[in-house]
């Protein structure tokens, strides 16, 4: 256990608990930096799609971020009405069940398990695009790259919430100061310059406008601008996760996160629109992020372009954390309701739901796989979970303030969170339509095939509780030994330990013996002198030996064909077959005795009923 | 079975076996396609190392070829006697046990069986090569033409010794009568022209000699020569598949192999010389293979060309047969001395030897994969295995001579095996020094890995049989019931069915829970009424309740030292305990139920020891 202490951190009792919860200064890094590092692909995948426009698409920037501004503080309002109606944590998932019902809930729970894992990869994708823009030589390995951090978010994670902490505070305040310098600093420029700043590292030329203006291209940038706007549900599902007192730390962290977004987003835009930068083509040569040509434009090429290029890198890759801390919390919701497997809420050592974060890292490393780790394939799969969950999220919340009417200020709350579902709703649809054939159609498949499996478990466990729930009290009828079957080739200590075990627990045993070609050292010649003697001459009852043909060479059908005919000849009795099991000292050694007692034991589970039973007797190889 | 009926043939009864046997007309393709097929890479292999002598190395291949042909006559009156000693089958592992002792028959295993495999993969890939030669643009399949050759084969041979002898009868006539054809011609043109026939298509001119002779290149000629006696061991391995008479069917066969093989190493040597024919290198461009080269030359590029090569194709890729032929034999015959897991003498629905074909395939498939199919890099590893056999099985047989002195003729007979097993054994020197570096020291380091492996098999089956022989009579002392021990978690049907199984098998029986944090359907409310108040009634044992706290949430580490502690208490005693097993209709639901029952099983069976058991009772969904 010590290897496991040392990666992991030991083992928390279940009254440690307490000591895990975090308040804002822990909170920003654990709960925002998803949404916080969005600040640096949200506004490049629009300005990307900007490129065919020329300087008009730089000059565009601006209003399409003001509207995703705007999404964002209705959205924010939403939320913190969330936090405070749902204190133990009111995911999309929850408050979509509790108010619409198991349907809405249930596409909430497939849009959120969908979106959270490709916040996972997409951040760690991103992270890692990032790098190799900067060391170009690692593009070879770029899939090696993403699965290592991969691995090493998910040790960090398996030691804890607090020590998470820890691990993501440094870099996320370093991203946040340098890039609020460069915002500050720009603006100073600019206000000094009188609206003209001249950049100390001119930025590339913006090509000549190949396209025109249309409605579409707007909402299709409109769309690609929208994932800087995911991650931001993350506190309302994490409420829990805070100090006591746990609503007012969670909505304080919520709105710290949200006013450092927008003063990102609004930054990036306007120092874009003044400088003139616009973004360059990922797949061409000479490539360059949006972020690194606007901290060259206002601060140059310096150490500090260094410290803030380093710190994006990390925090970009290291976003992949809030899908770590928020995936294992929203499978446990949803195993708790018995749509998924009840070992999402089996707690590990650390306090943390392990099964949650294996599932993560699996279908993390899977689609980073499947996409080769690059960013640009990723994205149009993105956003479409997000905005389902928050639309569903934000209806549900008006339910709820209208069932509870009698509440202080329910009609202006339901108002609140109805104009955050409208808007989110329209903007879902958007974003689905915009993007469906670039990738949104995998999310559209994915989602009723997820609930249509989350239906069939549920199902499943439905059908256990019925057939095993047991209203009645112990019935005393028919309370008797099994009839207990033993097949014996040879008389060993094996065969000597299963019919002592079975003159133990029974009167009436049966020994059968297959006869093969080889009966050199048959039990049939030992059985009299062997056996049945020592027995009588105690007054003991002799077990009936049993002898089966079998012309085909077969062990297994003819004791098959006899368990059967037993139990089909004595009801409502049980039949117990004794089958000796070598334990051996090594895995191999395992290789070399055939496995006819496991098998017998699922022919007996596939052909056989509730009144048959296979008791294995371990006969320990000594030197063990 | 279905299915497997139309793939496999119906499976055979043992009295079915005596029909299974074979003649010399089947025997010639399933003993001798190895042997005879060799000619079509052995005088080649050779050819290919005298390039660099230009005109001087096609002379040279005469006195090289007359060598090996010496060296085969040897070696078949050698097998000849073996065949009269050993009806039974007189593979050289018999042959070396019974009269060299374990050793050196466990040295003559570890060589058969490495032989065998390359036999197997050495005739794929030549026969692919061939084929590739022919058909450029097949080549960057390769490995996969391989890999399917070698499931067409498996399954041909799962089918049965009877029905393999027809699939290759036709093949392997047809590939004699074509060559046999050509070399009539040809020396018929010789004759006809004085010894100096012209050839119908001009053979590809030689190249200027680059090298000079020197005796460490002859050596190495001849152990790439020697490749071409491969296979001619498999008679002598396989008597008892003869129809009878079965001895004089075999040495009839053997004669007829080693005749037409003689003939055909002859022809070809002669003609090489007569026509001016070398080989090309296998690497560059415009190669064309010696057989090509010689049937173009006798015969012209007409359909008689094409039906040989492709005669020659087919029979390559099929001279693999040897090896599925022998192979089980072989790995059965050791499995019988304990030296192999025993699966390996369990016969299959077509009384074969199915576990020793699937090693075979295994293995076969492997070295494929890792070689990539290329037949010039499996050639060097190959022959060491086959000579190594050879050595051992004459020297066998000379100690077999000496040791039965009463026999007729004894002594002859003790030479015959003697300069055979002089021979051979120099050969093997020959090739394991010529080829080291190439190839063979992969053999030299298999063999002792492979003997210790065989060691430890015998061991363990040693140690089993010392543990488990039981030469006493029952011990009717202590036959008592178990202690039985159910770990409870609520009342269910399956609590309930597991606690009636233990009152029916033992008066004491212990119910345990183990505490958690969510325990309000806990077993300890409902255990006074539910349980207690009816046993009570009835004038019944009470079990008692035993309660287990888990401060770190594990369910299974309170059981488990409450179950060592009860073994601890009570000596002599066993302890059953009783897990309920939920029986799922489909593999998938498994998934949703966590696997504590065998995981317990697996803990106890690492931690237990000869007293404690687990039973597991099963239950199954209704609807099932």
């Amino acid at each position: 256990m010590k290897a496991l202490d040392l990666l992991f951190g030991k083992p928390l009792a279940t009254s440690e608990e307490r000591g895990e919860a975090v308040g804002p200064v822990a909170g920003i890094p654990i709960f925002g930096l998803d949404a916080l590092s969005s600040a640096a692909y949200g506004p490049e995948a629009a300005l990307t799609l900007l490129i065919p426009l020329g300087l008009l698409g730089v000059h565009l920037i601006v209003p399409v971020t003001t509207a995703i501004i705007i999404l964002l503080v209705i959205v924010y309002f939403s939320y913190r009405q969330t936090i405070e109606a749902y204190p133990q944590g009111g995911g999309s998932y929850t408050v979509a069940t509790e108010n619409l019902g198991n349907g809405p809930g249930l596409l909430a729970a497939a849009a959120l398990m969908i979106d959270y894992i490709l916040t996972a990869a997409v951040g760690i994708s991103a992270g890692v695009g990032a790098l190799i823009s900067a060391v170009p030589s690692l593009q070879k390995h770029t899939l090696l790259l993403c699965l290592a951090i991969l691995i090493i978010l998910t040790i960090i994670n398996l030691r804890g919430v607090h020590d998470t902490g820890v691990a993501f505070m440094v870099p996320t305040y370093l991203f946040l100061a340098t890039l609020l310098i460069v915002i500050a600093v720009g603006l100073f420029h600019t206000l000094a310059n009188g609206g003209h700043p001249t950049p100390i590292v001119t930025p590339p030329k913006l090509p000549t406008a190949t396209a025109v203006l249309s409605l579409w291209l707007v909402l299709k940038v409109f769309a690609s601008g929208c994932t800087a706007m995911t991650g931001v549900e993350a506190v309302s599902n994490g409420v829990k996760a805070f100090r006591e007192p746990t609503t007012k730390n969670a909505k304080l962290t919520l709105t710290i996160i949200i006013a450092l977004l927008i003063i990102l987003l609004a930054g990036i835009a306007l120092l874009c629109r003044w400088y003139g930068i616009g973004a360059t083509n990922p797949e061409g040569p000479g490539y360059q992020s949006v972020l690194s040509q606007l901290t060259s434009a206002v601060m140059g090429r310096g150490t500090f372009y260094y410290v803030t290029i380093a710190s994006i890198l990390l925090v970009l890759s290291l976003s992949a954390n809030t899908a770590f801390a928020d995936f294992p919390r929203l499978t446990r919701s949803i195993a708790l309701d018995d749509y998924l497997p009840h070992v999402f809420f089996i707690r590990g050592r650390r306090l943390l739901y392990s099964y949650g974060i294996a599932a993560l890292v699996t279908l993390t490393g899977l689609l980073l796989i499947l996409f080769g780790g690059v960013t640009d394939r990723l994205i149009p799969l993105y956003a479409v979970g997000a905005f389902t969950a928050f639309t569903l999220s934000q209806a549900g919340m008006v339910v709820h303030w209208l069932r509870s009417n009698r509440e202080l200020g329910w009609r202006l709350r339901a108002v609140v969170n109805g104009i955050g579902a409208v808007a989110t709703g329209i903007t879902t649809l958007v974003v689905l339509v915009a993007k469906f054939v670039d990738g949104a159609w995998v999310t559209a498949l994915l989602v009723p095939s997820m609930i249509f499996l989350m239906t069939q478990v549920k199902q499943h466990y439905r059908r256990v509780e019925v057939d095993t729930d047991n209203p009645k009290s112990l019935s005393i009828e028919n309370i008797k030994p099994p009839i207990v079957i033993i097949p014996i080739d040879r008389w060993s200590r094996l065969s000597e330990k299963a019919l002592k075990f079975a003159l133990g627990i029974s009167p009436e045993v049966i020994a059968v013996h297959v006869e093969g070609s080889d009966d050199s050292h048959s039990i049939c010649d030992e059985w009299e002198h062997k056996v049945a003697a020592p027995l009588r001459e105690a007054g003991l009852e002799v077990p009936r030996l049993v002898t089966l043909k079998s012309p085909y060479r077969y062990i297994l059908a003819p004791v098959l064909d006899f368990i059967l005919e037993q139990e089909k000849n004595n009801e409502n009795r049980q039949i117990a077959i004794l089958v000796p099991e070598l334990v051996v000292t090594h895995w191999w050694e395992n290789l070399l005795h055939n496995q006819r007692a496991n098998l017998l034991k699922v022919l007996l589970l596939v052909k056989g009923n509730q009144r048959t039973l296979v008791i294995n007797i371990p006969w320990y190889l000594e030197g063990h």
